[in-house]
């Protein structure tokens, strides 16, 4: 399996190379705008983990090009740039399943509020951007990024996987639980993919107003 | 500290009389629309407490008797019925911290989705009916209602607390906190509550996608 994970120089996607790098044999190619910055990150990436006695290397090219030999691509790129990211590398996206991780917020005096697109969340939106056929996922939200970044750090968390492809819901939930400490749930149809989203930024509350809480993840029990 | 539970007749209202009951030394009065059924409801707790050997008696009575002596007020009814609730109810709010657990949803054949009301969320809702100077606190919306209710099940579960006044939020994390197992989390202030009242449709949809969980709360780690 080769997973691309555009804007995979950044929080999330280092994360998530890392620890599918460590913990799978998939190949793992870090996507960027700037191809030289992938290649440097992904250096990065291949050092940590050789440090750590890890024999995994992990590609780096531009967008588009880690998007060609993709199986599964995730858009690791901030909210923002979902949509217009789909759209350069939809020529590549034949048979691929899409991930979609942002979540779309903002800031006030209060705190940290969930502004989901008009589609409904970034998933949809991603969804609706996606050439015809191409199955879009919603995952990955809420991890905590440092404690995956971390690979000192154990993670015990879940991921709320949706999605109308059950084929590629199923295989996402299957990566995503290759990752150790990882669990995967069904969170149903892409439709419901706000509240998924909305727990993006109540993470980011509580680490806020918390003492001796920061970089949070979920776990439902 | 005497906490009434307006609604305390069903789901979370039970819960966290039971609870209350067992693991405080507060007064518990469980409020309903019907007195009757109050006193009936508040009868069986005392059974229940009493067959656990827990001596505490709980009082029973019309939602404005409820709400007559109380110091804390919990909603505990369903969403719809808060802002009229709070109306019956406003002349004895007087020195009282109002506390909103209950999140708008709504249900498709994608699952549930959050349907907060104009004002932003519930808990914002019966702030703008309560009288001028009643904290309101939003609090309990993401706990597993049937465990809370089982007091041989052991909980282990945060609460996310919300509100604007410093000393009202303060209280309610500490009531919360009494509570064995449940941990009580600053989550900013009101303007933030639809974050937390969003969580109750997802834990629904993992309950109804995922064999094996059911009845479920979450905690941010």
């Amino acid at each position: 399996m080769e997973i691309a994970l555009l804007g995979g120089t950044g929080d999330i996607g280092e994360g998530l190379a890392l620890r599918w790098a460590r913990d799978t044999d998939h190949t793992v190619v870090v996507g960027s705008r700037d191809p030289d910055k992938a290649a440097r990150r992904a250096d990065d990436y291949g050092t940590l983990l050789s440090e750590r006695g890890v024999d995994h290397d992990v590609d780096g090219l531009g967008n588009e090009a880690a998007t060609e030999n993709a199986d599964v691509v995730v858009l690791s790129v901030p909210p923002e740039y979902a949509v217009s990211t789909v759209e350069t590398v939809s020529d590549g996206l034949a048979d691929t399943v899409l991930v979609s991780p942002a979540a779309s917020m903002d800031r006030d005096a209060a705190g940290f509020h969930a502004t989901p697109p008009e589609d409904g969340s970034v998933a949809q939106a991603v969804a609706a951007a996606a050439p015809e056929g191409v199955p879009v996922v919603g995952a990955f939200q809420n991890l905590a990024a440092g404690a995956l970044s971390d690979l000192d750090a154990e993670i015990e968390t879940d991921t709320v996987v949706t999605g109308d492809d059950p084929d590629a819901t199923a295989l996402v939930r299957s990566l995503a639980e290759e990752i150790h400490g990882l669990r995967a749930l069904d969170g149903g149809p892409l439709a419901v993919t706000a509240l998924v989203e909305s727990v993006t930024p109540l993470l980011i509350n509580l680490a806020m107003n918390n003492e001796s809480m920061h970089d949070l993840g979920v776990r439902f029990q």
